[in-house]
């Protein structure tokens, strides 16, 4: 792709996620995305086969950036000299990167869409929260070796997945909920995350 | 309304859930109604003003059901004499409960259109969720009273929550991200349930 083409297809997909975001799946179309990206709908089709193509592309590309996201913010846990103060420091990273309005709107998108295209919704279950899972399940088990948690039996996964709908289901399903106008102060996220690792370690440590 | 009246009235309420939770809001016609309640469009529109109306009667009606559902569960907890056994007797119902197709697909369809009816996700957040946290929280603090719990602090909601989505995240997020074809064995359910149980006691007792 020379770097005009290029351009031009970043151009596409930054404005068809801006509508599919905001319409919906079934109320957008290929015209108001070339609208929006000030191309010309066969500019939109040499780009992308069909408005499925593009939905499945942005939903690839929503998961990208959750991997970029968390790649980093589970890895040192396991070495933690102070097991309390870096989960809770992780629990707050978990709940601001977890809340944005951003993250929301594709998560919304993606469960309301879900019948329509099960393999996407899949795909995304399985790059998103189980493999965001599995990554604090592997620093989990390594706490239970070093003796820092306990009792977490054979399942670390759902030792891992308590962690983090404890930490976020107020939020993200008042938000599901009540529509992506739902805001949070910094000072209400934090006290989600906090309460979450007081349950959690009274149970696992 | 006469008793044929009413007849229609509910033949097109059945016809609409049915054609909304599959099709979702935007996918819906009055005319798919019309079709499958067997009756013509005027006769639609006779008991109903618009699609919109018609939606907001589902929504509400999918909550008298949450309330019949939720009004017995809760109120014998706080004069247990076995905690542990009727939490996890609760915890067991509740999850049965929640991961119901019918309601998963409400659920589905609610998330999906809160951007576009942000009064009736709120509505569906306050008279489902917030309630059913309401009714628990009340029964969680009389059993802080009665020496049964402790660690509330001045937040049994919270605790609540904590106790609703430690049992039912899992089975539920992974159907609103799967698709409503994902099912669950009684055991399976029955093990988050009794898991979410250990956590919640080790952290409240």
């Amino acid at each position: 792709m020379d770097s005009r083409s290029a351009l031009k297809h970043q151009a596409i997909l930054e404005a068809a996620t801006t509508v599919f975001l905001t319409k919906g799946y079934s109320g957008t179309s290929m015209d108001d995305i070339a609208k929006l990206a000030a191309v010309s709908k066969q500019t939109v089709y040499k780009h992308f086969a069909d408005k499925e193509s593009l939905f499945a592309e942005i939903i690839h590309g929503g998961l990208d950036r959750i991997d970029e996201l968390f790649s980093d913010v589970t890895g040192s846990l396991a070495e933690t000299s102070d097991l309390e103060r870096d989960l809770t420091a992780l629990a707050r990273q978990f709940v601001t990167i977890l809340t944005r309005p951003r993250l929301l709107q594709l998560r919304r998108l993606v469960i309301a869409e879900a019948d329509r295209f099960p393999d996407l919704g899949r795909t995304y279950y399985e790059r998103g929260p189980e493999r965001v899972h599995a990554l604090l399940a592997g620093s989990l088990a390594e706490l239970g070796r070093r003796g820092l948690l306990s009792r977490l039996g054979d399942d670390a996964v759902l030792a891992a997945n308590h962690f983090t709908w404890l930490i976020t289901s107020v939020p993200v399903n008042r938000v599901m909920f009540c529509g992506s106008q739902e805001g949070f102060a910094p000072e209400e996220l934090d006290g989600y995350a906090d309460a979450a690792v007081r349950v959690f370690l009274a149970a696992y440590r």
